[in-house]
């Protein structure tokens, strides 16, 4: 492979605001080799996330930031073109964290960020082995499971609603029987959660009166807040709540970028003896089959619709996480980097 | 006792900032004529608390607010001095909500706030009845029973330290072997933490570099954040969280007067994976004989010490309660209205 250019995001810089290519240089280098125990896997698929901008800071968070010149972090699918460990062959699909680039090295010593190999046959097609049945999918899962718990007849709202981790929690919350109202920043989004994707009503949060118009959706309060923005939408949430209410903090993406902190009113939370809690997906990797598993089934029987936005090459991952932050995709967004080849 | 009189604070109006004698007359009244199932109780001691405070606004909250009109509500001890109900008899020492006023009358239908009679003999001094041993020590053993579980080693920051609740909670996660750093508003509240209560550190949060020296405090970070107070101390202390942390929302009484929200970063409690947890304390009758023999238990073997501060007369409530909000109190604040009469 040693002819073959393997592209490569580095972050030169953390950036402020929107990312630039200042902050994250495109570069063209040689492709790795490989040692014993390694495998070379081509990046097919790029999963673009809230947390990627996180990844770029140097706040402290659940993992180490980006270092400066490194490759920047991303889970992937992808295929393996060349192995020299006995449990992945050639030909092999896998998802992991292959970062922004064309190729990179499972190494079998990797326990952090380790790939794996996906079923054969998939059960879905890849875009959505890193959406509905991927990393989103199970957090939106493994939040409701965890902590919000909706019941029968409850009321959860989900905010940022038509992204990747809140299409699939809002399926998942009806699919338990709540009443589902989405919270999102575009009327065709809104359009599509409640034509398409079954929610009870959704609310443009860009709307002058979004504020009525979540309490008028919400008439008997709010029981489960499923969030993943922060700021004054979760305030005022957090105002309906129900007794024994329960925030999932799944994320704050609205302060991922380095803003201020909002105001925030806890004293309905302590009227409603509320729980707001958070947790990261990745500390509960012994229920990820469990979660597919479940996924999957919703799926097959109709009630889970998979929903992706694919932006076209590895060049463009950069633009695409900004559009991602800008709100221009519906569903999971991801980078389409290259084509299996068939086994 | 037609010609007793019962001195009886009346909220005429709900008040906006301090509690004035516009909001809360001080009216003279006929002592109530008692029914079949009913006791007439003199008060002895009332609990003045925060959350008196919050019950005078027409705020949404876990009990109806005082009507305009109606007896202000309040915590107190009293003595049976007549009845007609057969599981109380005059002399009898009772605890419940007398409310402001001089005599109140204790029926047996009252399931929502009932008097309850105290054991004989005492296990503490009447005011320590309505602190420690009261529903403020309570609220502090149940706050963490249920929520925070300080463990061995574990680092806890109590704010409102030299407070009814904050004291005891204090007291009772240093006999749970956690590090306790009580925030306080004044250097003598401080001390008397550290020194009298055996707390590990204290800081001023008046001081201009309390944030610095709540950092000193706590090298380890915080697990346990007990919260009485809420705005710019429990932000930086959220800041400090560490990983599986947990805040026990015990009230946030720097908002019972109707300020608004302050800022609030939440992204410190994702990365933690951390638990913000509301409780109201009268949700948990079926524990408070718990609560008393463990923490009569604490009292006995010395580690855990009751303090009150004791206004004289039931005529000096209202400014009393505005000296709580003043911080003028050390302990439990507790009105003297009168002495028991021997049996």
């Amino acid at each position: 492979m040693s002819n073959v250019v393997n592209r490569v995001f580095r972050l030169r810089q953390r950036p402020t605001d929107r990312v630039t290519e200042a902050d994250l240089e495109l570069t063209e280098e040689q492709v790795p080799e490989l040692a014993d125990g390694q495998a070379l896997v081509r990046t097919l698929y790029l999963s673009l996330d809230a947390s990627s901008r996180l990844w770029m800071s140097d706040r402290k968070t659940y993992i180490e930031p980006v270092p400066i010149d490194g490759v920047m972090r991303g889970l992937g699918v992808g295929q393996v073109v060349g192995s020299r460990r006995g449990d992945m062959k050639a030909g092999d699909l896998v998802t992991g964290f292959p970062g922004w680039q064309d190729y990179s090295v499972a190494d079998d010593t990797d326990n952090e960020f380790p790939f794996t190999v996906l079923p054969d046959p998939l059960p879905a097609p890849l875009p959505s082995m890193l959406g509905a049945l991927g990393m989103t999918g199970i957090s939106a899962y493994l939040g409701l499971e965890l902590i919000g718990k909706p019941q029968d007849g409850e009321t959860m709202v989900v905010t940022a609603a038509a992204g990747a981790v809140g299409n699939v929690a809002g399926q998942v919350g009806k699919a338990r029987g709540a009443r589902v109202v989405g919270i999102a920043g575009a009327d065709d989004k809104c359009a599509m959660l409640v034509d398409e994707l079954g929610f009870d009503a959704a609310v443009n949060y860009k709307a002058d009166d979004w504020a009525r118009q979540i309490d008028e959706a919400t008439p008997d309060g709010i029981d489960v807040q499923f969030e993943n923005v922060g700021g004054p939408v979760l305030n005022h949430c957090i105002s309906r709540i129900n007794r024994d209410g329960r925030v999932v903090l799944s994320g704050i993406m609205s302060q991922y970028g380095g803003a201020g902190a909002p105001e925030l009113d806890l004293f309905p939370l302590i009227v409603a003896r509320g729980l707001m809690r958070a947790f990261i997906v990745f500390d509960h990797q012994d229920r990820y089959a469990e979660a597919v598993d479940h996924l999957g089934g919703l799926v097959s029987s109709g009630r889970l619709k998979t929903r992706e936005t694919v932006v076209e090459g590895l060049q463009n991952t950069l633009s695409a996480l900004n559009d991602l932050y800008d709100g221009r995709n519906t569903g999971k967004l991801v980078v389409h980097v290259a084509d299996p080849e068939p086994n």
